[in-house]
């Protein structure tokens, strides 16, 4: 159960992510675009840029799940700076997803998390760090990098975000 | 854990977004702004206003639950115009998600759910709804909305879309 409500929901919404950048993509090629108008694309002055929301989204899946794994969460370095790059940046997440099996997490739901959020280390119980802090935090940045692509003109619809229907 | 993984997740978030429009409002005051142009804003032409998106995160908090839990689903129209209206909205949702108590959850894991979805009915076992369908568009709302308040420089932060920390 906190498999399934982690791990594959990571792996398909970062998969999604992957297709969006492909639309991004094919539309910066097609429309002779520069890729960073994208790809530093932010809301407002004061936050992320898109690179930084997908680097988000990756580290949110990556952390989360590793955590209710009980295993080491591996690190990676946010130094993308272009789409192939950040398809890279993707796919190693979702390999090291992949590598996590049901039987880590038979007693995720109830064993003591300990994670740094708001700059100091909080504790909560897996299942409560799943649903407060790890899905939230994941479809923030998701949403936020689908919102920016939305917002520099791509035509894309909230079924590309589900990405299921 | 069905029950805890939606309900107070949903409330939590809500109030979140009540938090949010308290701060706006107050901003709006402050700067003598015409509040549609918090209400009515868009991130692109052909995506929902602010007022829309927090009526899809009730609707789909509301919708959610209401299946897990197996009771009707309350319809509730979308008339609101007014920050106070759109803070009645989440009262009523947050109310109906009050009303409903854990028992009705306990086997909503393994129950079938059939929603509509992309225009077409679809059905799957409690579990995957919540965390394929129900999770991320209540999620996808909700951080849209937020994101609206930032693009429009509301002085904000991801805490007080988190609320916890």
């Amino acid at each position: 159960m906190m498999y399934d409500a982690s791990v594959p929901v990571f792996v398909h919404f970062l998969n999604g992510i992957a297709a969006l950048l492909r639309k991004t993509e094919a539309h910066v090629q097609a429309k002779k675009l520069d890729p960073n108008a994208f790809l530093t694309a932010r809301l407002f002055p004061d936050m992320f840029t898109f690179t930084k929301q997908v680097q988000l989204a990756c580290d949110f899946a990556k952390g989360t799940s590793a955590r209710l794994a009980g295993v080491t969460n591996p690190s990676h370095s946010d130094e993308e700076k272009s789409f192939d790059e950040l398809h890279e940046r993707i796919r190693k997440t979702v390999e090291f997803l992949r590598g996590l099996n049901k039987d880590q997490f038979a007693d995720a739901a109830d064993r003591q998390i300990t994670f740094k959020a708001g700059g100091k280390e909080q504790t909560l119980k897996g299942a409560d760090y799943l649903s407060q802090v790890g899905l939230p935090n994941f479809y923030f940045h998701v949403t936020t990098a689908y919102g920016l692509l939305r917002h520099n003109g791509l035509e894309i619809g909230k079924a590309d975000f589900i990405a299921r229907f």
